[in-house]
């Protein structure tokens, strides 16, 4: 007998989360485990004994092909944070009762930086406390900012739908023969993988954005007032993609210079970014005169299963097999890594990796990867997220729309 | 001989317009049309004597199929009104004698209300003068408020699109276990039937929008916010759809209400809208203390070709085919309209009316498909919609993106 499994969701969800739920799932249930719980809303709910037994729900082919196209975290999620272990024993006692409870033996978490301190800090506990569960971290984060792996599975479908729409953005601002400017606002705080993603739209039927500013280059606003109007010398529908997340070169976010810049922090501290885009094509209105449009890709950048990468959607199963494989020879601590092995043909394996020395370490786009004058990104980078948005998982349509998997119609079922 | 044809596109693009332009082109050579000229962007294009032979370059069937999966204006659009024929024939002549000089015997032209007003001027004009040119109608419109026919081809996608992102939207509010309220903004100034599609995303799998707004009732902020907070009793995860065009009883846009609401007045003088999520948005956030978010479907309604309905994009080349039929028997000054026979089994068939008694009419959603509270839309607004959202047309895919068709590559071809 294996002993029992729980699985939780944690962080922001991305179009391919639940592929990863379903690779644990399965794998769990393959390699003989007795039951395999997941959490709701994730270590938050797990405090509050909010658990489902999912493998006496799920049972059939079609619900694990619908739960793999299934947007958002099926299980729910959280950002919960983990005090340190030195200033508060009790919530790691509690913790560790209801796993017990439960007679779990293994513990996958599918998360982002913030979910794999959870991962280290209940591996530390449990090594503290001679505790047998194994503690393994799956990487997700459409932001691709974990350290160490080639890359986290849910930005290929995020990067994907980023070069589609872009596409189809930049056909659109053809359509008049007028001078105008439209601003792509794309996530990530502090990394550029997702707007670096908008140069994909760059091929043989469409020129790509004008420009691409990644959060990793201080941004400057006149420069880049005076880079528009150039461009409007030679062009005049100009696309331009730039992070939420670019900075003047004294720190403040772009968008903190709008009259109307958010206040909002959210459970992470983190400032709210939008806006940035906006306040940009508020300037060129204003000082260069063109028609100036800010499109917000916002948040189905993370949740549009109608079109995702297969080979995302594949590898973000793997490392979800890959993590109950590891645990269930004995590891613990560690998160699975992607190691590519080679850009043509494609070819990337899974591997384990100490979960400390990846937590809370944001991996950012080198500055190689980016053009001299910090404008644009470099063929390197396209190289890079090319083989990650290859082929499709077509939707199951029903009825005119895709269809997915909810928690209660799997309970209603049972 | 049948002479020569001429075909152009005008106002707001559609994901399917450019299947009306092959409408027109295949069934014009089919029908022995000796060539067939594309004007380059509209009306305001020709009058610069810029065209393109189509006949010349789209050779191949991989050219249409790819031409049909093109978002935006093929051959580029315009905003362009023709003055009263009364206040200033020498732009009338100047037309004609383009036309004349190209020996066009049968002019189209694919767009909606302000369109529809150049087929009706031209047709005036020709009677007027004895031209023997004829002139046909091809409707198109995300917007679908073009009256007398049922519906409007680039309606049914624009739905499909927005029925499925608000599905995933909705999914992806369920994520955290905390009160949150997204904001759909979509498109829509004077008619709801782009914002009554959120109600699609109401099936066996998601509950749907919790309200939807349209431009037809007259909004009230405070009964709005009042109906959030009751709302949130019941429920954490709010999502409400609300049209760009909702207005005050007293006349005003709601995003007017807002401090930086826009000036910026479009080519037909009509108002920039964006910014009415954004502005109810922070009012939920200051006074009811819910995380709020404003989603923007922006100009992906209207160009999100990498989803699109297959019953919308088969009409969109049935109208055109239409068009070319009728002129060919001889009729001029009509646009196509499309009858539905049926909802179940939809049987839409197509037919000829005459462009004045249509052009410049704009048709809204009736006040019995709206439900009473004005907060929703009738079941019978949703079996208007569901069949024309129906089937897909799968995007050509080549290195994971979708393929289109640019006119550079016809042109570079020949």
């Amino acid at each position: 007998m294996r002993g029992n499994v729980i699985v939780g969701q944690s962080g922001g969800p991305t179009a391919v989360i639940n592929s990863s739920l379903v690779g644990v799932f399965k794998t769990a249930v393959d390699r003989g485990a007795d039951k395999v719980y997941g959490m709701l809303n994730g270590i938050q709910g797990l405090l509050e004994e909010r658990y489902v037994d999912l493998s006496e729900h799920i049972c059939s082919e079609l619900d694990i092909e619908l739960l793999k196209r299934t947007p958002s975290a099926f299980l729910g999620s959280c950002r919960f944070k983990l005090p340190e272990i030195k200033d508060d024993t009790k919530i790691y006692d509690r913790i560790f009762e209801i796993l017990d409870g439960l007679h779990i033996e293994y513990f996958f978490y599918i998360g982002g930086n913030d979910s794999m301190d959870t991962i280290k800090k209940l591996t530390d506990y449990s090594l503290l406390n001679g505790s047998h569960i194994k503690f393994m971290g799956v990487p997700k984060t459409i932001d691709n900012d974990l350290d160490v792996t080639d890359h986290t599975p849910g930005y290929g479908s995020a990067a994907k739908y980023i070069g589609s729409i872009t596409k189809e953005v930049i056909r659109d601002g053809l359509v008049y023969d007028r001078q105008s400017v439209s601003i792509l606002e794309i996530m990530g705080r502090n990394a550029g993988w997702l707007t670096g993603a908008a140069a994909l739209a760059k091929c043989e039927d469409c020129e790509g954005p004008d420009m691409i500013f990644l959060p990793e280059i201080p941004f400057d606003v006149e420069s880049f007032l005076k880079k528009i109007s150039e461009l409007h010398k030679t062009k005049k529908s100009i696309v331009v993609a730039v992070s939420e997340g670019i900075r003047l070169a004294d720190g403040r976010y772009v968008n903190e210079l709008a009259s109307d810049g958010p206040d909002f922090v959210d459970a992470f501290g983190h400032k709210e970014l939008t806006g940035t885009a906006r306040y940009l094509a508020g300037r060129i209105s204003s000082e260069l005169g063109s028609k100036a449009r800010a499109i917000e890709f916002s948040t189905l950048q993370r949740c549009a299963s109608h079109i995702v990468s297969r080979v995302d959607i594949t590898e973000a199963f793997q490392v979800g097999g890959a993590a109950v494989k590891a645990a269930f020879e004995g590891e613990t601590g560690k998160m699975i890594i992607l190691k590519r092995i080679s850009d043509d043909p494609y070819i990337c394996v899974t591997d384990t990796y100490d979960v400390h020395k990846i937590a809370n370490v944001e991996k950012k786009v080198p500055r190689e990867w980016i053009t001299p004058s910090g404008d644009n990104v470099m063929p390197r980078f396209i190289n890079y997220i090319k083989p990650l948005i290859q082929a499709e998982l077509t939707p199951i349509m029903v009825d005119g729309l895709p269809r997915h998997l909810t928690l209660n119609d799997l309970l209603k079922k049972a």
